[in-house]
């Protein structure tokens, strides 16, 4: 029986840690926690890494904290497109929808793409289509949109209607949300959910949806999910990469995905990424200022942080 | 100085040899021999690769014997989803769209993805808007469609009302357009554009516009545009696969394309692609009965195939 294992984010885009506010950033672990807790529950009672996965993606797209579903950014016309993506690393089943709004959970309309659909990647309204078909509960716009990503938006515009220079902390830029899982059998699993960047232009897609960009699962190497410049890691097929050199140039997966992120912060690539391959505890590189994310220790704790920092230890 | 080197695709999914009339096989090298005719004044002038990409799979989107643009497949809702990628090997410049209608060359509204909007992916109607503000031509649905694409559309969606197998060619099924280069420079380009699949579901997008699946490039590596079942080639993200055991695995391209084509066969990928590396002659593989294909020889003959046969050749 292989050792569980999990870990999750909820994007690289973090609130500075000088202006991050004490109760704030508890909030913030708590939803980590409360997702890697969702997670931890489906691989302990031996259930598959693609429950555990849907489980820990659902609780953050339902906290408003993180750019995804409930809390998503709002695209430059004032409207929210989001795009989900799910991958199984035994038999590489794989679900992905881009440019949606209405399933209260993107990532279960992913899965229902990879289910039911023979498909594995719909968009647009089509996509919104084929979901509501499937049964999945549907949201009116108020309840994805939130007071601060519409004043996050209402700043943004102003500036760029004014010519002054982008200040924004990358917390106000993007995020995203993702799991990854390793179950008793040794499945690995991935996936992500995003509202995307604030102010995207109507129709961009970033890695998310993008199977070896920012998803990816694949047994014999590792799962990955990944939050950032989506455009670089698309480019540079992020998750691929690590992957490939995890197979075949004999890296570790520690070794292999930091390395990656460097690579792509060279080429304007902010971000990171949380990976679980075979054996051994997640990794969760970002080469940028932080990135919320979770994992649980050997003895079933879970571990929380948001910028270079110790973890919180939350004892089982 | 590099050696030059160019291969094109007009899709897996061929007539099958027993009922290729020959006046239509002719048609069809003629198409092939135009559009490596093309790409090869691009490359004989010292243009770059990422040019000879784009006048090669021009020429084919305005073929209508080929599934992209004029002569595009229809969708179950009798509507026609364009999806187009353009990717340079050196610096791994990108650019796609999904599920256009609009523009009279796809390729060319990703090109102006990759050149003028700061992003990588954008899809449907707002990737229209931004192509028409680019300045690309646009025309009508009427341009795109023709007679024998709406006879396929009645013919199959008859087919499923009455519940009789699929007994389709591959070339009912699906078909895509695209090409591969390597310039004086020692650059690699690859473009691809397609249709997708005939009485597809609305939405449903496959590998073309997925980098690392069904288009693309990178120097140090190689190039690729890939055809036919796209959802096995984005799940097993196979232009990445190959591109890995050529940097990490010592294997050859030819291999490598080899291989990871067999392979996909036996997760029900029908299909091929065309890729070409840092040196040496294109590679065509394809696990069906035929991919519409052609490249250069080493002394600038034009070299094109329907199935597994000899190349019919025409001296420079």
């Amino acid at each position: 029986m292989a050792q569980i294992g999990l870990a999750v984010h909820g994007g690289a885009g973090t609130i500075p840690a000088q202006t991050l506010r004490p109760e704030v950033a508890d909030a913030l672990h708590e939803g980590l926690r409360a997702a890697l807790a969702a997670g931890l529950l489906v691989l302990k009672a031996g259930g598959p890494a693609l429950d555990a996965v849907c489980a820990a993606v659902m609780v953050l797209e339902d906290d408003s904290q993180f750019n995804s579903a409930h809390g998503a950014v709002f695209t430059a016309a004032g409207r929210m497109e989001m795009d989900a993506a799910l991958m199984e690393g035994h038999g590489r089943r794989a679900g992905a929808v881009a440019g949606i709004c209405g399933p209260r959970n993107p990532i279960l309309a992913a899965r229902a793409v990879m289910e039911a659909s023979g498909n594995v990647l719909l968009i647009g309204q089509a996509a919104e289509e084929f979901a509501r078909a499937e049964g999945l509960v549907f949201m009116d716009e108020a309840y994805f949109s939130t007071p601060s990503r519409r004043a996050a938006l209402a700043l943004e515009l102003a500036r760029r209607a004014s010519g002054a220079p982008d200040t924004r902390s990358d917390a106000d830029r993007h995020g995203t949300v993702g799991a990854v899982a390793r179950d008793q059998a040794g499945h690995l699993a991935a996936g992500t959910s995003t509202g995307g960047l604030t102010a995207k232009r109507p129709g961009r897609v970033g890695d998310t949806p993008v199977f070896g960009a920012g998803t990816f699962a694949e047994d014999a190497s590792c799962a990955v999910s990944a939050t950032g410049t989506g455009e670089v890691f698309i480019r540079f097929t992020a998750a691929s990469e690590i992957a490939a050199r995890v197979k075949y140039a004999g890296q570790s997966l520690e070794q292999a995905a930091f390395e990656v992120i460097a690579e792509l912060a060279s080429e304007g690539g902010d971000g990171g990424l949380i990976a679980i391959g075979a054996h051994g505890p997640a990794v969760m590189p970002f080469n940028c200022a932080g990135m919320y994310r979770g994992c649980i220790g050997a003895d079933g704790s879970l571990l929380t942080a948001i910028h270079n920092e110790p973890f919180r230890v939350r004892k089982p």
